[in-house]
């Protein structure tokens, strides 16, 4: 068996090693080094170039480096009828769970106010805003939003989540569908982007959603940045619909140096780091779908493509 | 029976109106208008000036609004022989646990670095740091401390915790005295201060303390000011011994606008907010020690004056 690697932000070597060790038999072949293209059986890649995947007439499996395949799934080229994986986890939950609770309490504890007043130098103890009174509204209760949703459960907040068909979570309030999206939304504090990148779901979070929030409600987007309208965030936060934001993600990345939003004063900007695929974590599971495909037992993960994820 | 209330910074009106609520007899007075101070058996207050509680001759008791009463003891004219009681939690706990995790994710999740980069209009991804290459160590695990320590626990960081006499915790790694100090620090990335501030504690955070941290180590203090020597904080973060300092407390409150930790890149201010006494929660506190001592039982969250907490 053969794995053709391609990715421009990964070290190839750690997955090389890791996957050597479990599997001393796989060939790994590293893009553009691939030998007869006849030989490969299945890639592990981010973001590979349009049609690449067209070169592997004998491809069983493509195995994706991260959790979003929005970006390989827009590749027009890529072969039909070979199942896609991506990454269900591998400790991107935990440090998602953990970016989001960040944006949450960066708001609720009025951490953007103290940090204007800092660079202004004011001594200025604001009214405290009691956990219960800062309700928490998820978009998209997958396995990585689930995992959000239960840190801030635990940290006490009221949380409540938006899903395509109905969730029922331990402590989160459900609302489904678009007849339920109004209430959901109205009753939202921080909004926080939980939701996979589809051509449903893209430009979702505009003015007109926005505008639905309490006057004053912050947004949190760690998903992908196309599922926000960037000037609508921007008109928001100038009438006050939105009173800040924290966003790791962007239409284009890396965000240009003139964007606007670097250098306004509500907006925190992190460079996509909300959660970084760990290899130590994702190997096992590229691990475990390579010995499936190896022993012709079905694949994890494996991405519905008319969904998109 | 009678309560004088004394705080500059607490309105009295819905300390009033809760008390009344649960105990119609008792007759809330407000400082400067006590009537005869002879009528006062008990006081609710929040700093008051030195001296102040020498007028009362009958007084039974000495509620203190705040958990901390270190301003209170160092009354050296305070009667003695009357209990003091002090806010065991009032929902401080939640809000002091949440200030603490936020303070350890801002500095685990590079926060300091992202804002940084931001003010340059830079996009600078840096290396992830794993939450099991983060170890807490908690200075103090008292009631606040212990409920810091659990969160930090329950969000997956090694958490460890020094305190003056053995404590086992869930999950906590246990350092006890002064023998162990140095093993406990050697380990901590971020150091989280939760001590009570007594004579002994006073200046514990020094440059000798922060230098047996590890190299490029974090401070978050939550608790008081004179725990930490601030010229030393500001030389330990010009030698690269701390990375970062988020500071609530400080010596001379409210900062000194000319204080170089407003404009040090490295260090957030916040003003005293880590933790506000919520009357809601800290009024049944307060009705539950009147109660008791309305019918001569024992008071709770009574101060150890030789300890100072």
């Amino acid at each position: 068996m053969a794995l053709a690697f391609y990715s421009e932000t990964d070290d190839p070597r750690p997955w090389r090693e890791a996957i050597r060790a479990a599997l001393p038999d796989l060939d790994f072949r590293i893009a553009p080094d691939l030998g007869n293209p006849s030989d490969i059986d299945v890639t592990l890649v981010w973001k590979p170039p349009r049609g690449w995947h067209r070169q592997f007439p004998n491809l069983r499996a493509i195995l994706s480096l991260g959790a979003g395949v929005d970006a390989l799934l827009e590749d027009t080229e890529l072969p039909e009828g070979i199942p896609i994986t991506r990454m269900v986890d591998a400790g991107m939950g935990r440090q998602m769970a953990e970016y989001a609770a960040y944006g949450v309490m960066h708001f609720h504890r009025r951490m953007d106010d103290y940090a204007q007043a800092q660079r202004e130098g004011r001594w200025t103890p604001l009214e405290p805003v009691a956990v219960r009174d800062f309700p928490v509204g998820i978009l998209g209760l997958g396995v990585l939003g689930a995992q959000a949703a239960a840190l801030l459960v635990a940290m006490g907040y009221p949380v409540r989540g938006w899903t395509r068909s109905r969730k029922s979570l331990a402590g989160v309030e459900s609302f489904c569908g678009m007849q339920e999206l109004d209430r959901f939304l109205a009753g939202t504090r921080a909004l926080v982007n939980f939701l996979p990148l589809t051509p449903e779901t893209r430009g979702f979070i505009d003015g007109a959603l926005l505008a639905r929030l309490p006057r004053g409600a912050y947004l949190v987007n760690l998903a992908r940045g196309g599922h926000v309208v960037e000037d609508d965030v921007l008109s928001a936060l100038e009438d006050g619909a939105l009173a800040g934001a924290m966003l790791d993600v962007f239409a284009k990345e890396p965000l240009s140096a003139d964007h606007p939003f670097w250098r306004h004063p509500r907006v925190v900007v992190t460079p996509h780091v909300a959660a970084v695929t760990q290899a130590e974590d994702a190997a096992a599971q590229v691990i475990e779908n390579l010995r499936r495909l190896r022993d012709g037992e079905p694949l994890r993960g494996v991405v519905d493509r008319a969904r998109g994820y």
